[in-house]
C-alpha cells in the first residue's frame, strides 16, 4: 500500500490532521526551494519528536572523508557531501511560560499544511491546547523568494483563544547545525563571525576544507494585528555559532500577533563580502515588505508557470501529481547560474551527496530545454565543459591517456566523489549521456553554436574515452568493452553491456562527423581546437576502425539485443512470476542474488531505443520492450518514464497510465518508501517527458516538431507548452481532436501523425484525430 | 628489489645492526608463538620510534562494528577483528635516571636479533650508549612455552660498561592497549579486576561484546650475577587497566644484572576462574624455573622437529627459508583444540581479521596430516562440523533453503565476517574446498570414520547449496553458475567460472557417492543422518541432474578450459609482455582495469588441476599451465606454491625453484613489500607442499603414497619426512639416489616414478636414478 494522505488537489499539496508519523514524509514533500536555496518543511518552532532538520544553499558542499571497508586503487579521496546549511528559520515560541512544542500539547486540531504551487508559499495552520492550559491559533506561512534569491521570509502569526497570554517570540539563527549523512560525525562548519544591531543578526560561517564563507542572517519585526510595532528584543542570547533573540508581548484573548522573519543566506560564490551583502539584502528586503514581496512571488511563479504548466482534465491526481514535478524542479533548478547542477534530491535531503549524474543530462535537460529559454540548458552543457579539465584528470587516473575524459559518477565540483568500485570506475555510460546531451541540445535549439565554442572539445575528450576503453577481441574479430556496469545497476562488472557499446559507437561517429563539419563551417575554431587537443587523421582512423566493429550481443532466438553478454543464461523467470513476496528486491535480497537474477533495475537496452529510436524500427522496439519489460522491476525512479514513454509509442496506452502515475506520484504517494529522505527530483523531468514525449508524441526530426497524440482513458483532455526555437507552442490534446496554438508572428509548420501543420500566429490550428 | 638484511643461516633468523627503517619488519620476522598465544617481537623496554605492539591470543577475538561505503542487503553486522592482547612484555628500563630507549640512544653498536628455529626462542642484544653517557650492553631472551602453553618468559640481562650505575626494572601488564584496525577507534578492552602480591600482579579485562574474559599476569624475579636476589618492588604504580612495579638496583661497572619477568594470559575459554587458573600456572613456571622451561621448550621444539624437518643440502637461503615457513606453522597452530584454527597472520600482525579462511582446508591440512598425528587434521575438519548450523543459517539469510550451507568466507565463530559483496556473497568456491579436506583426509590417512561421524552432514548441506546455486540455461542446455569470484580475486562476478564449476559438480557426486557408501558400510549412521537431513531418493536425482549437465568453458581455439566465460575477448597481453612500471597491478591500477585484464592474481583454472591433477592428462595440464602461467601475477601469497608443484610435474625445474623461493622467502625477502603488517602463514603450508609434492613428486593413489623426485639443480640433496597412517616415512633426494627409510615394525610398499618400492623397518631402500 502507498501512503495516501495528500489531498488531491489541482494546484496544491495539502496534508490535514496532525501525525507524528508522517512529519518527515512531509517535511520532504512541503520542501520550499528558488533555485539558490532550499528547504525541508521543519517547523519553526522547537519540535521534539522525530524530525529530518535540512536547509541547503546551492552549490555549497563539504568533502567528506571517503568511507569505505575496502580501499581499492584510484577511489577518491572524499565524497562531496550535501550539506545541511545554518538554520534561519528557527523561532521558538513560549506561551505563557511554557515552550510550544506540537509533540508534547494536550491537543492538536485542524493541523493543515499546504505548498501553494501556483503561488510559491509553505503555510501550516493548527489550533493547539498546551499543557499549561492555553489554547492557542497559530498561521504561519512562508516563502523563498524568486527575485531576491537569497531571501525568504516567514509570517508567523499566533491568536490566543481562550485568555489573554504572554508570548515570546524567540527568533534564532544557528551556524552549529550537523549532517545526518556524515562519514565521520564531524562538523562541517566553522563560525567565524557573528554581528547583531537592533532587529538584526548576521552569523558568518565557513565550511571546513572547502572554505565556502556563507552569511546566515535574520531581521524580525513583531506585529500587532498586522500593524508592525516597534517593539525591541527583551533579551539576545549570542555564541559564536547562535543567535537568538526574545520578543515578549502580551496579546489579549483573541488578537492576532505575529513575528515576520527575513532570512537567509549571501555567499562568497557570489560575494566579495558575504556580511555588507548580507546587510545590503536585509534592507532590500525590508524595504520591499512582506506583501510586496509575496505578490512579486506569485508573479514569478505565473511567469514560471506560464511557460511550463501542464493541464490535465478529468483526472486531479495526475493532475497535482505533473504540477508538483513542475514546481519540484523549478524549485530545485532555475538554469541562472552555470555552476550549479540539479542535485537528485534538489533541496529536500541529503541523500546521494553531490549534484551532479547522469540524469542531467539524460533526463532533465529536455524539460530545461523545453519550457525554458535555451539559455539554460546551455548553463547545463557550459557546467560539463568548464569541468572538462577534471574529466581528464580523473581519466588519467584511472590508466586513460592522450587527453581522454571520464566524467565523475557523481560530482560538485567536476572531481569524483563516488567510491564503489563497480560504479565509481564502471558506470561509464555517464560519458555517452553527456555526449548525447550536446547532439541533443543541437536537435532541440537548432543553435550549432555551442558545438565549435565548447562541445567538440568535451565530445573529443569522450571519443578518446570510449576509444581507448574499447579493446579488440581476436576471438569475437570485434571490439568489446569489458567489465561496465549499465543504467541498470541490478547488474555490476558485465561485458558487452549493449547500452554502453551502442553509445560508445556514436560517440565516435558522431564526434568525428562534427569534427568535419566544424572544420568546413567554422574553420577557425576547427584550428583552435585541433592544436589545442592536437587531433589527427590517423587517430581518427583508429576511431573509426572501433566504431566501425564494434560488437553487440544479440539473440536470435528472442530477435531482441542482449542487454550483455549471457543474459540467457539466466533463470530467465519473468516479474509476473515472481512471488509478491520477494518485492521489492533490492529489500528483500542479498546483491548477488540480484546480480545473477534477470531483475532489471531501470530501462537498459531500453534507454538506447529512448535515445537512438530513429536506428531502430517499431518492430524491433516492440520485441526488445516486451521482452525487457517482463524483466524490469522499476526499482530506480528513472525507470518508469522511458517505459510510459515507449508503452505510449507502442499504443499501450494502459500501461502507459500506469507507468505515468508512478513516476508523476512517485514522492506523493511515496511508492518506494522513503519519501522521508527527500523527493526524487530528477526523476520529475521523466515526468514531463511522460505527457510530452509520451502521450503527445512530441520528436525533434530534421529541424521540425512531430507530434502523435494520444490520451489515457482516464483524462478528458489535456495540455502542455513547448519553447521551440523562441516560438511558444500550446497544445491541447481531447479525445477527439488536437489544437496547437502560437505566440509570435512567425508561423510553425509542425508533423502531426505524419502529416504537416501550419500553426499561424494566435490562430487555433486543429487536427481532429478520435484517439479512443 | 627485494629486502635482504636477514643474514642467511640453517637454522636461525638473525638480523645484525639497527636500523629504525626495519623495526616493524622484524617486529614481524622473529614474532613467537606457541599456538596458543604469540606476540610480534616487539622491544620489552619503551620504543619511541615507529612500532606496531601486537599480542594475540588463539581464540579471542572482537566483533568490531563493521564499516562499508554502500551497504548491501546480507552483510554481516560486524567484522571479527584479530584482537591485540593487554602486553605482558613490557619493561621500562631507567639507567642512572634516563629511560633506556633506542630511538634516543647516542650509540647503539652490535645490535643482534636472533630466532633460533631449532630451539624456539627469540633473543636481542646490544650495546648503547645513553644521553647521559652511560655505556651498557643488554642481551634479552624470550619464549613462548610450548608445554606451558599459558606462559611466556623473558629475561632481560643488563651491565653497566662504562660506571657502577643505578637500574630501575619497570616491569608492567598493561590491559590499555588498542587495536590498530579498528572501524570507529573504539576501546576493545574493558578492565575489570587488579590483583597484585609480592612479585606478582594480576588483570582481569573481558572484550567488550563478546566478553572474553582474561586474566593477565606477570611475575618478576631480580638477579645479580645470575644469582636470585630477594629484591622487592621500591614502587608500584596501579591503575584500573594497568600495573608497573620498579625494582631499583645498583650494578657495578662489568656486573651483569637482570630481571626474570614470566607472563601470559589465562582465558575464560579454558578457566571458569581465570584469575586463579594465573596463580596456579604461575607457581607451576616459578616451580620450574628458567633454565627448566628452557630445556623443557628446546626439547619440545625437538620433537616437532624430528617430524617436520626438511632439510637442504647446498643452499643455506633456500634451507632458512623452509624451516621458517614450517617453524611458523608451528608456532601458529598445533592442533590441540578444535575451536581454533590457522589465521592467516597467525600472531604476527591484524591483518585480514577473522581466523578462518578456505586456506586452511585448500593449503593447510596437507601440511599438518603429513607432520602431525592424524587427530590434528581431523581438529580442523571439526572445526567446520562445529560451524555448520552457522554456515546454513548464513546460506538462509542468502536466500538458500533446505539445510543448505555456506561457509563462511572469513571467520571466528562461523559467522561471516566478511563485508565485499564480490567476496562475502560470490566467492564461494571456498564451500568446494571443506569439502575437498573432508576428501582428501580420508584419501591420506584411510580413516573413513569421519565421513559417516561428522563429514557427511557437511557434505550433504554443501552439496544442497551447489544445487540451489546453479542454474539450468535453456539457452546451453546445460547448468550454469552465475555471478561468482573464482580463486583468481582480480575477477569478480563473473559466470560460469571453471574452478568453481567444476568443484561444485565434483562435491554433488562425491557427497552422492559417500551417501551410498556410508549407507551400505554405516547404516545406522546412514540412518541417523537421513532422518536427521531429510533426504530424498528424489533429491539425489536433481543432484545428479546438475552435475551430469554442468556447464564448462573450453575455448578450441586455445585447447584450455576457459577460467570463465568471455575470458578470451580480454587484451590477451602476456605478463611478460607487460611493461615491469606496470607491476605490482594491485598498486598501480585501478580495480576496473585489473578486472577488465586479462592478469590472474592466484590459480585459478591450475588449482582444479592441482586438486584433481587424476581427472586430467599431463597434456591438459601442460596446455593449461603454459597458458594460464603467462597471464598470471602470483599476487597472491597462495599463487606460486601450486605453480611450483606443477612445474615440477612438468619438469620445469628451473621455474618450479624459482616459484619455490618465492613462496618459501615470501616474508624473508618480503616480496610483497608488506611484512611489517605481519608475515603470510598459511601460504607457508604451500611451501612445504612445494618440496614434498613438488620436487618429492609425492602423491597418495589407491592408498599408497607415491613418489617422483626431482631436484633443483642449486641443491646438493634435501629430506622430508612424511607421517603416512601412522607410520614415519624418511624420504632423502640427491641428485643421484633417493633412499626411503621408516620407523617402526612393518613394511610400507610405495610406488617410485611408478614402480613398487619396499620400504622395511629399519633400512635404507635406495632407488638410484639421475635427476640431471
Amino acid at each position: 500500500m502507498n501512503q495516501d494522505y495528500i489531498k488531491p488537489d489541482n494546484w496544491s499539496i495539502i496534508e490535514e490532521g496532525f501525525d507524528r508519523a508522517r512529519v518527515k514524509s512531509s517535511e520532504s514533500l512541503f520542501s520550499i526551494g528558488n533555485g539558490a536555496m532550499g528547504q525541508r518543511a521543519n517547523f519553526e518552532e522547537n519540535y521534539s519528536g522525530e524530525t529530518f532538520q535540512g536547509s541547503y544553499i546551492a552549490g555549497i558542499y563539504y568533502p567528506d572523508k571517503t568511507k569505505v571497508g575496502w580501499w581499492k586503487n584510484g577511489y577518491p579521496e572524499y565524497f562531496a557531501k550535501v550539506l545541511n546549511a545554518p538554520n534561519w528559520i528557527g523561532i521558538d515560541i513560549e506561551i505563557n511560560g511554557e515552550k510550544l512544542d506540537l509533540n508534547t500539547c494536550l491537543l492538536i486540531t485542524n493541523f493543515r499544511r499546504e505548498l501553494n504551487m501556483k503561488e510559491g508559499w509553505y503555510s501550516r495552520s493548527f489550533e493547539a491546547k498546551l499543557k499549561n492550559g492555553t489554547e492557542i491559533s497559530v498561521f504561519v506561512k512562508r516563502f523563498l523568494s524568486l527575485n531576491l534569491d537569497e531571501v525568504g521570509i516567514i509570517n508567523y502569526e499566533i491568536t490566543p483563544l481562550n485568555k489573554d497570554s504572554k508570548i515570546v517570540y524567540k527568533p534564532y539563527i544557528d551556524a552549529g547545525v550537523t549532517n545526518e549523512d556524515a562519514n565521520w560525525e564531524e562538523k562541517f562548519w566553522e563560525p567565524i563571525d557573528v554581528k547583531k544591531s537592533g532587529s538584526e543578526a548576521f552569523i558568518t560561517a565557513q565550511t571546513f576544507k572547502t572554505h565556502f564563507k556563507v552569511t546566515t542572517f535574520m531581521h524580525n519585526t513583531i506585529l500587532n494585528n498586522g500593524e508592525k510595532t516597534a517593539i525591541s528584543p527583551s533579551n539576545i542570547d549570542a555564541k559564536n555559532d547562535k543567535i537568538q533573540f526574545s520578543y515578549d508581548v502580551i496579546v489579549a484573548q483573541g488578537q492576532k500577533s505575529s513575528i515576520q522573519k527575513i532570512g537567509g543566506y549571501t555567499v562568497s560564490l557570489n560575494h566579495e563580502n558575504t556580511l555588507l551583502a548580507a546587510e545590503k539584502v536585509t534592507q532590500a528586503a525590508l524595504l520591499l515588505g512582506y506583501e510586496k514581496m509575496l505578490a512579486d512571488q506569485i508573479d514569478a511563479w505565473a511567469k514560471i508557470w506560464e511557460m511550463s504548466d501542464i493541464t490535465i482534465d478529468g483526472d486531479v491526481k495526475a493532475q497535482q501529481g505533473i504540477r508538483f514535478n513542475i514546481f519540484q524542479l523549478n524549485q530545485t533548478y532555475l538554469g541562472k547560474d552555470s555552476r550549479l547542477n540539479i542535485g537528485p534530491k534538489g533541496f529536500t535531503g541529503e541523500k546521494y551527496g553531490g549534484s551532479t549524474y547522469w540524469d542531467t543530462e539524460a533526463y532533465c535537460i529536455p524539460f530545461y530545454m523545453a519550457t525554458k529559454d535555451q539559455e539554460v540548458a546551455r548553463n547545463l552543457l557550459t557546467y560539463r565543459y568548464n569541468q572538462l579539465d577534471k574529466a581528464i584528470e580523473n581519466a588519467t587516473k584511472l590508466g586513460f591517456s592522450n587527453g581522454a575524459a571520464l566524467y565523475p559518477m557523481v560530482t560538485m565540483n567536476g572531481e569524483e566523489c563516488h567510491n564503489e568500485w563497480e560504479i565509481t570506475f564502471e558506470e561509464i555510460h555517464r560519458n555517452g549521456a553527456i555526449a548525447f546531451a550536446i547532439y541533443n541540445f543541437y536537435r532541440y535549439t537548432g543553435d550549432y553554436s555551442y558545438i565549435p565554442e565548447k562541445g567538440l572539445e568535451v565530445l573529443i575528450a569522450i571519443a578518446r574515452f570510449w576509444h581507448q576503453r574499447a579493446n579488440f577481441s581476436t576471438n569475437l574479430n570485434q571490439y568489446v568493452i569489458l567489465g561496465v556496469t549499465g543504467p541498470n545497476e541490478y547488474e555490476n562488472n558485465v561485458n558487452n553491456n549493449f547500452y554502453t557499446n551502442y553509445i560508445a559507437k556514436w560517440c565516435l561517429e558522431y564526434t568525428a562527423e562534427q569534427i568535419q563539419k566544424v572544420s568546413l563551417e567554422y574553420p577557425l575554431d576547427h584550428k583552435r581546437i585541433t592544436e589545442k587537443v592536437k587531433i589527427t587523421n590517423t587517430e581518427l582512423q583508429s576511431w573509426k576502425k572501433v566504431s566501425d566493429n564494434m560488437y553487440f550481443p544479440f539473440s536470435k532466438e528472442h530477435n531482441v539485443y542482449l542487454q550483455q553478454d549471457g543474459f540467457l543464461d539466466k533463470d530467465l523467470v519473468r516479474v509476473a512470476d515472481l512471488d509478491k513476496s520477494q518485492r521489492p528486491i533490492n529489500q528483500k535480497w542479498s546483491w548477488d542474488r540480484i546480480l545473477r537474477s534477470p531483475y532489471i533495475k531501470q530501462a537498459d537496452v531500453l534507454q538506447c531505443f529512448y535515445f537512438f529510436e530513429d536506428h531502430f524500427s517499431n518492430e524491433e522496439l516492440k520485441n526488445n520492450f516486451e521482452f525487457y519489460e517482463s524483466f524490469t522491476v522499476h526499482e530506480s525512479s528513472l525507470s518508469p518514464c522511458v517505459h510510459s514513454i515507449q508503452a505510449a509509442l507502442l499504443d499501450k496506452i494502459d500501461m502507459a497510465y500506469t507507468f505515468y502515475l508512478r513516476t508523476s506520484r512517485l514522492d506523493l504517494d511515496d511508492y518506494n518508501k522513503e519519501v522521508e529522505e527527500g523527493c526524487h527530483i530528477t526523476s520529475m523531468a521523466g515526468t514531463w517527458m511522460s505527457i510530452v514525449e509520451g502521450f503527445g508524441g512530441m520528436r525533434i526530426k530534421d529541424d521540425k516538431l512531430h507530434f502523435s497524440p494520444k490520451i489515457p482513458k482516464q483524462w478528458q483532455g489535456y495540455s502542455f507548452k513547448i519553447n521551440f526555437r523562441n516560438q511558444i507552442l500550446k497544445v491541447a490534446i481531447t479525445p477527439h481532436k488536437t489544437t496547437f496554438s502560437i505566440n509570435g508572428d512567425s508561423t510553425l509548420a509542425i508533423i502531426v501523425n505524419g502529416k504537416e501543420v501550419l500553426v499561424k500566429p494566435e490562430l487555433l490550428a486543429t487536427v481532429s484525430v478520435s484517439l479512443n
